[in-house]
């Protein structure tokens, strides 16, 4: 997996209006905020679900409501099609918590 | 819920010998490290259990097989026995991952 040349990445960057790049790490996040606790673990829980299938783990904190997601692939020292693919189901995932409440 | 007092703070610090103490927040923090994403997510599963439990919640933060928690009272503008309690119970159950290796 290598990351992702600046025209490819700009183009994925464009899909991906909830998230902010960060061109110093390479890196991209989106903060997510639920109705409670309760709520914001059973995303994490999904989300780490996904992540440990595809063996790809995000960089995530948590705080009451709030989760806030970093994606970026170490081992390629940037962006790559993984990220990208990680966040678009985690928007996915994020799109359905909304829904149910 | 009041914010504890130096006296039975510091007694407690005392106790939790693997917790530092930011005094600038009146927050305690550990780092806690595991053999890889799953048993991570599992340990913080079953502190999310407990936190709920007791609504009372983390800060915390995972990256691979690293969890960082920080434990502070919000209400109470500082550390209480609540947080006390709760990381004791966050050092159980670590205790029970590390002797399952």
């Amino acid at each position: 997996m290598t990351k992702l040349e600046p025209s490819p990445r700009n183009k994925a960057l464009a899909g991906l209006a909830h998230w902010r790049h960060d061109p110093q790490r390479d890196a991209i996040t989106r903060a997510f905020t639920f109705a409670n606790f309760a709520e914001a673990f059973a995303f994490m829980t999904q989300i780490a679900l996904v992540a440990e299938r595809r063996d790809h783990h995000p960089e995530w904190s948590n705080v009451y409501n709030k989760v806030e997601i970093t994606l970026t692939t170490h081992d390629a020292g940037g962006l790559t099609q993984r990220d990208v693919d990680l966040a678009h189901e985690a928007d996915r995932i994020f799109q359905r918590f909304g829904t149910r409440k």
